[in-house]
Parts: C-alpha cells; sequence; structure tokens
C-alpha cells in the first residue's frame, strides 16, 4: 500500500507544513540522509499543544502530542521531498519531553511518534534507533519536540 | 590485540544484550554507520543504576553509570554486528546525566562512558566528537543516558 | 567573498582554539562530514560565559552566549579542517540552553548562532536543520552548548 493510501486507511489528515523560523530548514537532505529539524506538536488548526507532562496534561494527552509531532515531520517531508514514497526508511529519532525532574516514563510519551510511523512506513522501514529524556523546557512551552533522519530510495 | 581479549584483560564481562522496548531498534547499520539508541545503565543482573547525581547517589558512582552505559553500548553492538572487530572508530557520542540544576560536573560523569571506549578500541578508533548535558528525567529514572555512532570497517 | 575576509568585514576575530578535554575530539571528520562536539560560550579572554537565561543573564546576554559558541565552533574547525574554505554547507545544530523550567524562548537565545553562521556561509550554505530545548544544566555552568555538523566540498 502507498503511504497516502496507508494515512487514509488510518484517517490521518496531515496538518499543514510547519514554517521554519527563518535561521534554519525544516529538512535538508544531504546523500540519501533526509534530515529534520527538531518539530513541535501543531495541531491542524495551527495552535500548539503545551505545558508539561504530568502537570499541565496528562500522560495520555502527552503521547497524542508526541504522534502531532510526527505528523508534523510527515507533513514537512512530504513538503519537501515532493513525495513521501522517496522515503527508504527511518534513521533515528531523537525525542525531548517537557518535564519535571520526577517524571520518569518519557518512552511511553515517545511511542506516540513512534508507533505513528511503524503504522505508516511498517516494520521493515518504520522503525530506527531512538533516543528520548526529559528536559527543562522547550520551545513555546510544546509539550514533545523530536528530531531525526530518514534514509531516502536511489 | 583482538577487542575481546582487550575486554578479557581487563577483566570486563558484558552485560545481557538490553532488549528493545519494541518501537525501536537497539543498532541500525546504515552505509558503514552504526547508530544506537540511546542506552541506560543496566547491570549484569538486570537492574538498573537510578537516580539524580549528587541527590541519590554520588559523582564516583555516576561515573561508574556511565561506564555501565558504555558496556551496554558494547553487548548491543557485538549482537548486532556479530563481531566488535568490525568496527573502525567511533563517530560520535551523545550523554545525558540526569541532575538537579547545581550540578555542573557532566563531562566527569561522561567520562566513565568514554574512558571505556578509549580503553578498548584505543586512541586512534576510541575517541569520536562528545556532547553531554544534564536532564530533568531520563527514562525509568536512569542516572545517565548514551546514544551515539560507530565507524565500520569495509 | 572568501569566509575569513567575512569575518574580517563583519570585523569577527576568532577566539582561541578550544581545548579538549581529553577523552573526546572536538572536530571529526568522516566521509566529507565534520562532526564537532558540544562547544562553550568561551571568551577570547578564555573565560567562559555562564549562568542561566532569565535568571543570571537576560535573553539579550544568552543570544550573545550562543553567537559566542558559534565562534568557537569556526575555531575549531579553521583548527581542525586547515581552513574554513573546506566547508560546502551546515548540516545540522543541536543547541541546549542552560534555563529553569519556565523559559520558553530558545529559539531566540539560538538565533545568536545560526545568525552568525548565516552572515558567514551565506543563504545557500550557512542554514541547515536545527534543535534547540532547554537543559537542567550544562558543563562548567556554560549558558549554552552547540554541537553539529557541516558537510565538506569534495
Amino acid at each position: 500500500m502507498k503511504i497516502l493510501e496507508k494515512l487514509s486507511a488510518y484517517n490521518i489528515e496531515l496538518p499543514p507544513v510547519p514554517k521554519a523560523a527563518g535561521l534554519y530548514k525544516t529538512v535538508l537532505v544531504q546523500d540519501r540522509i533526509a534530515y529534520f529539524s527538531g518539530h513541535l506538536p501543531i495541531r491542524k488548526d495551527g495552535t500548539l499543544i503545551t505545558g508539561k507532562v504530568n502537570l499541565d496534561l496528562t500522560l495520555k494527552e502527552a503521547v497524542l502530542a508526541a504522534r502531532q509531532v510526527g505528523l508534523n515531520i510527515l507533513a514537512s517531508l512530504q513538503y519537501e521531498l515532493g513525495d513521501l514514497e522517496r522515503i527508504e526508511k527511518l534513521v533515528k529519532l531523537l525525542g525531548m519531553v517537557n518535564a519535571e525532574s520526577d517524571f520518569t516514563d518519557h518512552p511511553t510519551v515517545m511511542n506516540g511518534c513512534s508507533q505513528l510511523f511503524l503504522d505508516i512506513f511498517g516494520n521493515e522501514s518504520g522503525v530506527g534507533v531512538r533516543s528520548v529524556y526529559g528536559v527543562s523546557g522547550l520551545p513555546l512551552n510544546a509539550t514533545v519536540e523530536v528530531e531525526g533522519a530518514f534514509f531516502l530510495k536511489k
């Protein structure tokens, strides 16, 4: 199944393409690697999912925030690559969770993003290496930020 | 000297191979680069070294935690690559230390991991670029997390 | 215009080459990618810009700290590459800002570094992907740390 068909099958509509704040690119392709900038959980209506896990929002809401970051990453990639079919596989994800010092379930939050890529790209192509940790703060008080890299087809 | 002989000479026994939590790979090889996920300081008996430096454990204990992360990375690489001799050199390490906002000696903690790789791979191959910083929290309250990449022989 | 001429035109004098603390390299080149370690805002006189944004120093001072990190990165690259003209373009930057949990303007801080690279390398070569976030602490209580990678000419 094509990726756009999968998105449709999962009833997923990509959010608007995130705008780069000017001094960076959202995606940079070099030698078959598509590096993408730290993306935030922007909703379809342009608003941002903000706040710290377990303080301002629940774990479940934070998981959805991480998934929303993934959707923004897909929107950026589709725009910059022209076609998501150019992606061969996920290489790596680095996830930052906005959380106080007593929060320890960052992997569950990050799974919101990882599960999306697994669903869309499948077992062979949607699973890469990953790191996730808690940070003292994120731009605009976003709940999650994810950056990483995909490998492209020849 | 072969790497396994060095491990033996240093009296190092690798811990059990860390299990990936399912939505990521511990190691991904692409074009001679072996990317590895954020690893945690899991002891040989399967328990995790937890807590914040200078609060729950001493600096010296945190250095040993970082070294333990390094051993877990080696265990993953040996399992995924089949043979640690395939490694040509370390490329980069990214280290996250679980610490409160008044802690400033993250490099000393990280040296526990860096020194291990220097001992095992030598001056030519065991020293790459590195970043280290304090985070508000880590998965399962681990003391240190390290991710990075090695370059493989042809 | 050559990069050294641009530095001169902007009246920029590079700080002394930062010393690696021994267990890592400041720069590592592999296959046309120059990876650089996390750099700190060391002034020309060798002292470090320290403290947390909005607590120990102002936002404006933190922006200058990020710019100072960029100058240290350039000093390392010039030393390790021999010639900054070998750089084809910036690939990526990862920025860590030393800040309490209520700070949310990490992008403005990071722009201090990004603007420098844009000025020196231009629109085509000085803009890569980027991530930035707040951390609970940095080595030696530095205000900003930046690591990343440049792509080199053939």
